[in-house]
């Protein structure tokens, strides 16, 4: 990704030349002299640190990836006064709070549009467009590799296919698990969370579910549902509570997120003034998420051509409580035969659908808690005579949360300070 | 919409409350002392330009509508030195170049983000998200009068039946001429390409058809066909040049833009570096607009604390030439049942396919330049036997324009000042 932002500078765009932007150092992990020859320009080094402290430096941009060497790097430059670019989702998942806090103790910006959902400009929406507006809830497709794999299950193949074709064409890693069991996701919903909400979630707060034990009978099932599936994820907001989800969940067929499919991201948000807004396009690859840093860097260039203190967002941010909101769940299993479905459902209390193909049962239930789910969870691993392979959340776009009532008189229509 | 915006003003959002806003006078036709009585806070008055020219004003926000009013208060504005949001489309289409070169001459912001698309936010994200990209193409639904229309149709109301509707539900004026003859939306495409492209085009430029010739059985044969109709703004560039088209569009019906149905407004842009880029939401109502205006009040204020010279877009334009490129037709008749759509195909040269139902002739043409769908225009209009509709383009996704390719040699990447 560092060359995509080099190449992207080196076109200098009517955009960019005037803002006078020329990369003058870079450290690399591994320093050859042929790598040196292909950028005659640019000072490359192995020791990361002497750029962070080096004086004739403005800007850094981060794209190593992990969190404590970049941790500790970052620390060092905010503190050494140079505005912050980074793409890294994990480390600002993790350390984001510190670092917002030493940018702004330092007066400097630390900008991170590129770490989530690749060219989807989501963190300057979220920070820029809902001033006089109060979100309620967020729902989306934040992990390409696991909606390719889903998109492909759902054309038809198993899930080792379409997880070996997706690392043919490069969306997933030799070990997806981060991908796959939805950590990546988790840290993006975190950090939409902090920006969407002003509130601070804990990663263990998010009811997370990996997308490891699908099959394609449960694409089947979802379909006679009316369903498809997609690794959501949800955010809802009650006051300060926030109740937060990743997981494949089944989305009504005729939703707009049902469509986004393959590599693509997409997130909705709901609000008090506008009711739905929608940003979709691919959510990886080196390019889009170099434009997206170069986009941060356009920000961070205008800033210090105007010697202006920048503002950065989520510096103030409150504590979440978890919400727990009635949800319908769909339940797999494998029967021995003799236990129906309707067994299940009458032992369990449960009021919905039932499909059934093969040994195959699914269940579509009534909106419960998460005691609930619980319960039927360990009921169901118990159960002789059928195997529990999952139960996935149902997304209900109607479900959008609320916030506190405004204050707005309209008669003494209070325009005060 | 000035009740919409000073409603979200008056309930100072943790986002709004530093920005220390305050509306102290306001414009109105008619001014009841029932109506001062509402807003104790703000002085009303029918003299607007008192307003303009009082010195202890810093921000104006136009919301009048009409053309030759705002345009003669809001020059007087920008030469008081005073920042400017308007919603006005009209407006901006019609006189956008010269009050953005006032509004630099003058040092201050002219910003107009509820003028396009109402609460989705495609100003700022085509100034914002493309500073080391190149837009090649944009396609869109930019009116949601003609979406809602053309939806209610596509699930099986009349033309009439559907606009009664859509005035009905408020989606649609009285005179809806503006609306349903693509005039509004051209104004939309205008705007939208200066920001996207830098280029300034012309109103004359734009290939314009209206919607009210479409009939339920363009419904069908577009369905046979493989898609959908949707009244799309489209702009392809290709170097100096652009095609734009404001016309009722065959869609794939498996593309994102089929999907966005009824008032919803949805712009997807294409890019050398992010591929493509898609947002929808609503695109009118007062309080998405509303949103959108505070929007770019946020961001006025924010300037004005930090004492900022702002930074206006489109501020040199270049003009722009017209692109012809070849595009499917679909072309609908009615024949005396004596012509078929063969006899048709034949006499014209068309390649394609052929639906017919009853006398209802539907023919999907290769893809042909804007000379040749004007030579069958005349002919079918001469055709003995047969009735011609309209002459409809087709949506194709692939074609994304192109640009000036980049001199980027890697070799010799010359990462300048």
């Amino acid at each position: 990704m560092g060359r995509g932002v080099a190449n992207i500078i080196a076109r200098q765009t009517p955009q960019l030349a005037p803002l006078n932007l020329k990369i003058t150092r870079a450290a690399v992990r591994n320093l050859t002299p042929a790598r040196q020859a292909e950028h005659p320009d640019i000072a490359l080094t192995t020791d990361a640190l002497s750029i962070v402290n080096d004086p004739n430096i403005q800007i850094i941009i981060e794209v190593l990836g992990g969190i404590d060497l970049p941790f500790a790097l970052l620390q060092q430059a905010l503190k050494n006064g140079k505005q912050v670019i980074t793409a890294n989702k994990d480390l600002i998942a993790t350390h984001g709070r510190e670092l917002t806090a030493l940018a702004q103790q330092h007066h400097v910006a630390l900008n991170y549009e590129a770490a989530v959902m690749g060219s989807i400009p989501i963190l300057r929406t979220l920070n820029t467009n809902f001033a006089g507006d109060q979100i309620t809830a967020l729902a989306g497709i934040a992990n390409g590799t696991s909606n390719f794999i889903l998109s492909q299950m759902q054309a038809g193949s198993s899930y080792t296919e379409a997880l070996q074709l997706a690392q043919q064409k490069g969306f997933a890693e030799a070990d997806p698990t981060n991908d796959v069991e939805g950590l990546d996701a988790s840290y993006k919903l975190l950090i939409l969370s902090r920006l969407a909400f002003n509130l601070d979630p804990k990663l263990s707060s998010i009811q997370r579910l990996g997308i490891t034990t699908l099959r394609r009978a449960d694409f089947a099932a979802a379909d006679f549902f009316g369903y498809t599936i997609k690794p959501l994820v949800q955010a809802i907001r009650q006051n300060q509570q926030l109740r937060l989800s990743v997981a494949p969940t089944l989305v009504p067929k005729n939703h707009a997120l049902a469509g986004v499919a393959n590599e693509f991201n997409a997130i909705q948000l709901a609000s008090n003034n506008t009711n739905s807004l929608t940003l979709s396009g691919p959510g990886a690859g080196s390019l889009p998420t170099a434009n997206a840093v170069v986009a941060d860097l356009q920000a961070v260039a205008l800033n210090l051509q105007a010697h202006l203190t920048p503002t950065n967002a989520a510096t103030h941010l409150e504590a979440a409580e978890n919400l727990d909101l009635p949800t319908q769940q769909a339940i797999s299993l494998t029967s021995n035969g003799v236990v129906t479905g309707l067994d299940v459902a009458t032992q369990l209390g449960i009021h919905g659908q039932i499909f059934a193909s093969g040994d195959q049962l699914h269940l579509l239930t009534q909106a419960v808690d998460r005691h609930t789910v619980a319960q039927w969870q360990d009921a169901l691993s118990h159960f002789v005579g059928i195997q529990l392979h999952h139960i996935l959340p149902v997304y209900d776009p109607t479900v959008r949360g609320f916030v506190e009532k405004f204050q707005s008189d309209e008669k003494k229509m209070n325009i005060t300070a």
